[in-house]
This record gives C-alpha cells, structure tokens and sequence, in this order.
C-alpha cells in the first residue's frame, strides 16, 4: 500500500484547536486514491516543523506529501505554488527582509515551486462548489519551512508530488474572528480529499 | 397558518444566478418554527425594490419579514442592523453624498433599527457553526431600500419582526472572484433556516 | 467670530498617540474659511464622548461641529453619512445586535445624517488628490456616540452643520500594522482644512 | 558616474497614467546617494517587460537596478522580497497553477530573492514616516517578470543590487477605487528617492 503523508499542526496562539491537525487526524488511515493517509501532527516554528516533516519522510518513504495549515484571515482554501528559504519564527512577514532571518536550508535554493497538480485540484474544487484558489505565497513561518523542508528533501525524486494546502479559519472560530472569512471543518475535510484523490488519480 | 415573506433578488450585474433568491426559492412553502415561508422574487433597484416588498406586505399581511440579498465580498453572513433612508440608485456607496441621491421615503426618518432577534440568531448560527455577524450597514443600495421600505411600512406593527441578511458570494461564483471569501448554497440556505426557526420561536 | 468646534480623541488601545487629537490640537485657533478653530479633546467611550462634546457645545456655541477619530483599517479619510444610536462601549461591532447594547440617547431617533456638505468636501478632496470617501458606518463605539449626541444635542438648530470625518492609521503607526493602510499626518490634516474650508464657504 | 537603472511601466487596464513611470520620468538623470538615475519605460506583458530590462541592462550597465510597478488594492510600498519563475500573461493569480502558465526564463531556478538592502530601506522609511512593507509575493504578471528576470541576468554579478518595489493606487486614482487604500504621488516619489539614497549607501 502505498502512502500519502498529511501534516497538520498543533493549536498555537491560544487557539484551543488548529483545523489543520483537527483534518489530518480525521482522514488518518483513510485509502483516498489508492493511497493510504499517513497522518502527522507537527509543531508551531520554522526548524522544529522542518525537523518533524522530513523525519516522517524518511521514516514512512510516503508516495506523496500534503501539508496543511492554518491561514487565517484567507478568503478560501489556498492551494500554495511556491516555498521560500526563509524562516522567520517572528512569524513577521512583514519584516522578512530583517538581518534576523535565516533559511530553512543553508545554501539550498531560494525557493521551490510546489509539486502537485493544482490545475486539476482546483478544477475539481470548483466542480464541487468548494471556494478555493492558487496561492503566490505560503508566508516565510512555519508552513512555509514545512513545505520547502520536503519539497527540498525530495528534490531529487520529481515523480512524488509534495505540496502544502492553507485553510482559513474554521467556522468554530468565527465569533472571535468576526470581521474575517471562515468555512465549516467538513468543508474542508472534503476539499481536502478530493484534492488527494486528484493526486491519486494522477499517480495511476 | 401564519406566514414569513421571505424575499430574494433577481440575478444582476451580468451574474446568472443570484444566491438570495436561490434560497429563498428552495424554502418557499417550508414550514419552519410555525411560521410558513411565502417567497417573493424582487427586481435590483432602489425604487422597485421598496415597491415590491410593500406591495407583498399588503397582498401577504406576514406575521414577519426578512429580506435577503447579495453582498459580493463580505466574508460571512450579515444580520442587519439597521436601514437607513438613502436610495442610491447608481449603486456607487462612496459617492452617497452627492445632491443625486433621493431618500427611500421622502420625509421619513433617517433609519430604521431591524427588528429582529439579532443576538439570538448569532447565538444559535454560532453552535451551528455557521459564519456569520451582525452589520453596521447594509449599504445604500435596493438592499437597504427593500429592508428601509418594510420596516417604514411596519413601523406601526412593532409586534412584526422585519430584518435583512446579506449573504457572501456563493461557493458557485467564487471561480470568478477567487480572492474574495464565499460560502456553500446549503450552508446559507441552514442559515436562513436557522435564523427563521429562531424568529418563530421568540413569537411563540 | 464664529467657531468651530473640532474634537479630537485622546490615545488608547495602547497606542501612544491618537492622531485624530494630534490634527485637532494643530489646528486649534486657526482661521479657515472664516471660523475660528475651537478643539476639544475628549475621553473615549461612548457615554464619556458624548458628554463632553454636547458640553463643549453648550459652552462655545459653536457655528458648526466636526469630530474626528481614527479608525485603523480604513483606506482613507471617511467622511461619515450616518451616526446611529447605539452605544456599544465593548467596541465589539460584530456582536452589537446583543442584549447588553444601549442606546446613546434613550427614546430618540434610530439615526441622524450627518449635516455636512459632503459631495463638495468630497471632490475638493478629489481635486487635491488626497484620498477620501463618504462612508455608511461611524462604527457603534464612541466616534458613533459622539457624532450621533451632536447631531441630537442641535437637532433643532438644522443651519448648524455636524459631522464626523473619520482617519486611517496615522503613517508613524505604520510600522505595527504593516498590513494596513495608513496616511502621513500632514496630509490628513491638511484634508481636514480643506474640508473646513469647504464649510466656511457653505456658510458665507 | 555609476547609473542606478529605475524602471517605470506603461499605462494600461485603461487608465489614464501609470504612477510607477510618472515616478521614474521625474527621477530621471537626479543624482541619489551617488548614483545617477536612469529612467526606462517597460510595456505591460510578462516577455516584452522582460526583454526591455535585460535590454536596458546590456545597454546602461547599471551598477543597481530598481523595477517600480502598480499594485492597485496595497496598502502602502512594497518591498519586493522574491520574484518566481512564473508569467502569467493572463495577469489571472489566482489561476496560476493551469498548465497554460509558462517560465519567465525556460530552465531556470524556481525563484530568486530580491538584492536589495530591504530591512535597511523599511528603517529610513519608517523614520520618515512613510507606509511601507516588505512583501512575499510580487504576483506572476509583467512587474514579477521583469524582477525575475533582472535578476537572472544578473545572478553572476551579487554585488549590483536589484529588486522591485510596489505601489499602492496613486491619490488621483482614489475616486474610482474608493474603497481601496492609495497615496499621493509626491510621497511615493519621495519614498522611492529615499530607497535610492539607501542603495547609494550601501554601496559606499
């Protein structure tokens, strides 16, 4: 059986779940396209996450990697093109361009462009009224180091696709984030197989 | 049988489809909280819309009113608070200042609060999990004549609950507005469920 | 020599300058337009906003009424159609629908217009190309309570213009809200000259 | 004299002016910091903005290169952080992903980071009280092309200097985008002189 890796992380900021991890851990073990869910929860900073993932990339030899994360404030699931080698555990994207910040990898390439095939996903997306888009950014924080920590640690092996999918907030976390979008957790844990199925589908 | 005129608009602005009247189609005859749906379809503009609904508060005499429309961009569904007396027909918010713009009723007070139990539907959209908050401004537009017109030709029937629901950009359009937030058809279609239950329920 | 009274908030939320007290306290008794700039700074929350500025009313007698306050998110300076009465002092917008909200004067009117010259302010704005737009909400919190008090305070004094010019972070706030809009200060106070100016006019 | 080469764009989605060139042509031959400006005029397209700038570079032999381009809908300047090897021709982000998309330059790296002093610039920035952010994403159209272009072109030579930085809507725009933030054109032009003389620094 071969299997597909799925990171969620860890509550952070006070927040008493992380939807990421909530989604992972409900479709663990799931055969979604022929492959089989390998769900892993990952903790909140830049190395720690980087650590974690490309450990359970060497400990499963997964078929495919899917990372997810919370993005709040995102107006729908983002399906995200490119990781950067920038970590800023200030989590300060506003100021990444500090003296402060370092790579996720020291001399590895700037940045890797994600390995799935979004087209496909998000056409299917669409086709199940699920509200959805390409991403130009995965931020420079925890997300983005997990993401460019695998695609970097694969990068020798193109045939695995390896890419990294933000939710915005889930609907339980409205009434503190009123003034921000949100959708419902099945919602979500529905893009979320469907986009594994593509990937399945593609891999056949 | 007691009835709630539940209204939705035409599809406008070159869009085939308009959510509110979607859903206000789908629960017309419903039975919900003891209170029977009549829906009413609506044309967009500031004039014909408050026509339409006065007219159908006549033909209907409803025990309650809610009126639903689009608000392309907002991120979640948005309990009205209030209508104010502005008709602006060009649409164009920013400009509402201008001497162009008329009143919805020419001599009647500046706004109207809804009369709805605002705090009870976001309490139970809430536990549903279901996004959503309560709106300082429901625009100047056919919405907010359409909510101004029924509360002015209530205003003397205090016991008759009369609001408006914006609802966010349907999942459907999001394609062609993907940096915008949207929602589900039936999520928004259980909230306005949920909302009228609520209604029914404060009228037992 | 007839005054206007302008009004400007002292800081809070942490903040260390409130640049809505910042403009007022620069323009305090200069000549525009033919009125004599009286400023006044008042507290913030929504019983305390309103005493002070039908106080200040009371004792200058002013030829018109301008408040300003910020409102950090906005794009551009916001000149405010509406005040509505409803005193939120938990400043929590989304949920001002709740039981706990009261009203800013018991037993008067839902809302007020604003009583300014807002389509001439508006395009002499335009003209100087400093950004700027009339907007539908001044918000529940005590920007709203202290332009909706005035408005009632001289509802029988309708020749009295009343409004309230709301402003985006302040440039020098910039660097905590990188994600948010913000204007020089001098450009913001020069907009409220100009929309002095444009009163004066309206009053010779 | 050493030319620091400043590109603006030409006008286009139909309106009237292009901020980022009116800024360039004004800069032109200024001497900043020790670099003496040289002001380019780029057409909108990702391969005709791409060939005109590594034009201008075999041609001027800059010792910096600084790309300047309109982001309607920024809140403030954007410090340009990445360039990705993506041209979306279609200026369509959001669908970035389809297989439609090609390469800026056919074989070459995914990504390059900016070279630029960018924590350095965003100091003296917000020192002279102007809004500005270092960015994560210079979208996949014309002003991304040209960065990323510039930059391969350069990647032998680490000690010139190139990046991109995005302007928000211009003031005079402002009335056909009220709802989105923008900046009068002397700030900006301002800002830019400001970047330069940074540059010019760190070249000493």
């Amino acid at each position: 059986m071969q299997l597909l890796l799925l990171t969620g992380f860890e509550p952070f900021h006070g927040e008493r779940i992380n939807s990421s991890w909530e989604i992972a851990r409900q479709l663990d073990g799931e055969l979604i396209g022929g492959l089989q869910i390998k769900s892993v929860r990952v903790p909140v900073g830049c190395g720690k996450a980087a650590r974690r993932v490309t450990g359970a990339i060497v400990r499963y030899r997964p078929r495919a990697v899917i990372g997810l994360g919370e993005a709040g404030g995102r107006p729908c699931l983002s399906l995200e093109r490119v990781a950067i080698n920038l970590a800023d555990d200030r989590g300060n994207h506003a100021r990444s361009g500090d003296p402060g910040v370092t790579p996720v990898v020291r001399g590895a390439p700037d940045a890797y462009f994600a390995r799935l095939p979004l087209a496909a996903i998000l056409r299917e997306l669409d086709r199940k009224h699920i509200p959805a888009s390409v991403s130009l950014t995965a931020g420079a924080y925890a997300c983005n180091a997990l993401m460019y920590s695998a695609l970097h640690h694969l990068r020798r092996k193109p045939g695995v696709p390896v890419g990294f999918i933000h939710l915005p907030y889930d609907a339980r976390q409205s009434p503190r984030h009123r003034s921000l979008p949100s959708l419902p957790i099945p919602i979500m844990e529905n893009a979320v197989r469907i986009a594994i199925a593509v990937i399945g589908r593609s891999l056949a």
